[in-house]
């Protein structure tokens, strides 16, 4: 038996997210039928880095699973790609030590939040930015990143259903800077909450427009409730960055 | 009546072409359900500077439509784009000339054809980009486009199936140029075949990879035989990029 660890890069448009769901078209069900084919109908599993949300794109996600098959390391990335929908793409196979664990190994997410900032829409960028055509205030919304990195209970930034407990995160760093026309927050972290991520986008943003104070973020996280913050931002404008081991 | 003129972007993936055909989702069919509900139902009639193949973008395509409505003109783009789904965008109305036409007064087209030679491909480039994960000769296939320039009679560089007779076409300009992981081949001309563009963007690609000579362009320009040409390049690199009056 050997273990595989796979990077996938995937565009969230015509999923309903990551996770399996019945009825439903996700990333994690093309996989395991992908892999289902190349093992001769056997039922596979795979286990991610984390789920993203319906509408969330990967740029490098990464999931391991165990395979019987001794197909040589160099083959698995054209086995698989070939069973694969253009949508995700399989960027790296390789076999990995027999306890190697995507979810519970990683030391560190970054993901990467786009928002196009130009007066009129563009065709050909608006499945993977958000459009947001106004001036942002970008020295505020730094200064604002500063009051989420470190450790904090993120309860104002979490979506109310979810289960997990434990809300305490910890944020290594967080920086916003500019590509052409674009305006890129980039974070990383041990872990982020159900939709954390855009809606301390959905925070930034506010304090951009010249809505909320930087400073305003400290209260919001002691308030540990999610009606303390803004709405959250639009799920096709976040990409999993990196995850890192 | 009035005239209006209509620049529109649109995103080729999901239209059977420009234009319209029965049981098909086209981007002309698609404009003129959208005018026709704006129209009370009445069934209305675009006509464009000319029709793109299934699957090829435009960042800047014109049309027009004549409209017993009296409506101001800056009024009209939000009327449209509130009609209109996400893959067709209108980016400027105005009330035209009663006399002006879409398709008989055009003055010049540009087409850019974007391939993407990184050796990875990019999952939010793949629609809009063709991926030739190749060292492309880039002082070759300027030369190679040098002979494309000027009035020449394209018939090896037209599809076959077509009712066009006269198959004598001008180029007025044919650059390469690079942008960041992009080879771009941008062409100007007073009009184009049944996927010229997309002809010539092949047998460009060929003399990139040192399988054709520049020189040979001559050649199969004068053997007006489409079997004289390489194949046609895919339709998803190819945007029409402007059209000018």
């Amino acid at each position: 038996m050997a273990r595989i660890k796979c990077t996938t890069s995937y565009d969230g448009t015509n999923f309903s997210g990551y996770q399996v769901q019945p009825e439903k078209r996700t990333v994690q069900g093309e996989i395991e039928a992908a892999l289902s084919r190349i093992h001769k109908g056997q039922p596979m599993k795979i286990t991610s880095s984390g789920r993203t949300d319906a509408g969330v794109h990967a740029r490098a996600q990464v999931f391991h699973f165990d395979s019987p098959l001794s197909i040589p390391e160099p083959n698995w990335i054209r086995a698989l790609n070939g069973q694969l929908p253009n949508d995700i793409f399989i960027r790296r196979a390789e076999i990995a030590a027999s306890d190697f664990h995507a979810r519970f190994d990683v030391r560190e997410k970054e993901y990467h939040y786009r928002i196009l900032t130009s007066q009129e829409p563009d065709m050909f960028r608006r499945l993977y930015t958000y459009h947001l055509p106004e001036d942002l205030d970008l020295s505020k919304m730094r200064e604002a990143c500063s009051y989420f990195i470190g450790t904090h209970d993120f309860t104002s930034f979490c979506a109310t259903n979810t289960s997990v407990k434990d809300k305490v995160r910890t944020i290594y760093s967080m920086d916003i800077f500019v590509e052409n026309d674009e305006v890129v927050i980039a974070v990383k972290g041990e872990g982020f909450l159900y939709q954390m991520v855009r809606i301390m986008t959905g925070t930034l943003i506010e304090v951009g427009l010249n809505k909320l104070a930087p400073s305003e973020i400290k209260a919001i996280l002691l308030k540990r409730d999610r009606r303390a913050a803004p709405k959250t931002a639009p799920a096709h404008g976040l990409i999993m960055w990196q995850v890192s081991y």
